[in-house]
């Protein structure tokens, strides 16, 4: 059982890398050989390889997807406001680089299972509420449209055949670790990285605020999950929504304070950016996975286990 | 007003050809010059131009769409069952094809009107009845997934302002002019077309059997309408149901009647084909425009038009 993790350098490609090596097998067979694959090489992890692929490039994939390989796990992609800002170089990496991917797999004639990372940015604009499996998608973003493409894409390489595949609309994964980055949804996570780290953060929205998320372990989880899924379970559509639970920002500071006390939650500033505001009033977060849960995938429990995991895996050791 | 056709040659684009001459003008202003674009050249049509374009080549598509064009119709594909049998000629034509168009588009600089042809075979799998511009996308041909995509870029094109696109799904197009063709649809026209020839036709299927069908003059009328809408009416999603209606096989046949008399029925030979109905039977046809209707677009008043409009405009003349 060899596994690539193309993406592998990023927060849910490297949760991924540990998972599966504290496992030591998927789909019923030992794991030999895992590969992290990224644009920079990936942080070594105990028991993968880490290599350097860039995905617009075909012999870059082909290296990085050897004969041999049983799984791939497709979470390379810039993400929404790098695509929306720069739409050429988005398309090459989120589009053609997901075509490229696919079309290794094909090429590999062995069938492989492919994991591909969609996003909850497929819906969007005139998808009628709540949103489900079956409601269309209309993305407003260029990184949600290729999202969407992508998916169209591994459903029916799947159809075909070339390849078994199953593509997750991530729910917005929190608490993040790391840094503050400049997506509009970095809030979601630094209002509790930051301030359980004892420093102070800004909330852009008020506590009513409602959206729709995962932590960075159950995304982990669900991946490894999701590739475990026998194939005949799936039906005629390889796409689904991945389980998360809809918190509004209350909730999320109130998981907070029972879980780490109530210092925390007085390190939050509220202070308004219309900017941020404006682009994440706009998202949806009715969302409600139906097939995922079915074929076992599953949400958090609550948010104190986000807190929770956070604290366990990602707190800074100081 | 200057006007390239892509699929210029094939049934719908030359009844477009014709319908666009005779207006004269097209979202007010005078048409200027009209070119029939197709793999081999177009039948001359008055008034019209017409040119070699291979899709799948960005510098022929550069000379079919030269400076100065205002619309642009992408009616070129190939069909279904083609698409099918050859995975990669259908990703040429059919999804490299429309991103060469649609770069060609961006390239002009200008925002030109763009026209896509879509098909109801986006519709499919474990998406819900009723059919609607809000259900999910879940295509069961590779034909299906392409136009799938290619709705999805004309949207985040249009979004992304480069160009002002609709894209239409169109219905079952009968009573199709010419001979029967190996598409698994053919009996749809060919059981009315044969016998108002004065010839024997073979029906696969039985008389309940219902589906979505549309005129080849009113599908020609709706994609002149749906070039005219104002964009700032088309809302956040650019793709739509092209307006039709659900009618039986015995339906078709009484409208046939009513309109020719009782002679053609007679020639109709009832043949259950197995391979044939096991194809049709997964089609959806509970599909109900929604969008294109508020705009202006409309389905044909009953099906007895769609009789007259083969015996006014395509019965071979003997």
């Amino acid at each position: 059982m060899n596994i690539v993790i193309l993406g592998g350098g990023g927060v849910v490609g490297q949760k991924l890398a540990k998972n599966l090596t504290a496992r030591g097998h998927l789909k019923g067979k030992t794991i030999g050989k895992i590969s992290l694959a990224d644009i920079v090489e990936p942080p070594t992890t105990q028991g993968c390889d880490s290599i350097v692929c860039d995905i617009t490039d075909p012999a870059s994939v082909a290296r990085a997807i050897p004969q041999g390989t049983d799984v791939i796990y497709l979470l390379a992609a810039i993400v929404s406001a790098h695509a929306e800002a720069e739409f050429e170089t988005g398309m090459q990496i989120n589009l053609h680089g997901t075509m490229n991917v696919l079309e290794r797999a094909r090429a590999l004639g062995t069938k492989p299972t492919l994991v591909f990372s969609s996003s909850i940015a497929v819906f969007g604009g005139e998808a009628p509420n709540p949103i489900t499996d079956h409601v269309i998608l209309n993305p407003q973003t260029s990184y949600g449209t290729q999202k969407a493409i992508g998916e169209m894409l591994v459903q029916d390489y799947s159809r075909k055949g070339f390849i078994d595949g199953r593509a997750f609309r991530l729910p917005t994964i929190s608490v993040r670790p790391g840094k503050p980055n400049r997506a509009a949804s970095s809030f979601m996570s630094s209002i509790l990285r930051e301030p359980l780290n004892g420093q102070e953060a800004i909330c852009p929205v008020g506590p009513d605020f409602p959206h729709y998320y995962l932590s960075p372990r159950m995304c982990a989880e669900n991946l490894v999950r999701g590739a475990e899924v026998a194939e005949e379970k799936i039906g005629l559509n390889r796409a689904m929504i991945m389980p998360g639970k809809i918190w509004t920002i209350q909730q999320l500071i109130d998981a907070m304070t029972a879980v780490a006390g109530p210092a925390p939650a007085k390190l939050i500033r509220w202070e308004s950016q219309p900017e941020i505001e404006r682009i994440v009033m706009g998202w949806r977060w009715d969302i409600h996975a139906g097939k995922s849960l079915e074929l076992g995938l599953a949400a958090d429990e609550s948010f104190e286990d986000n807190i929770r995991y956070y604290l366990e895996d990602d707190l800074p050791r100081t």
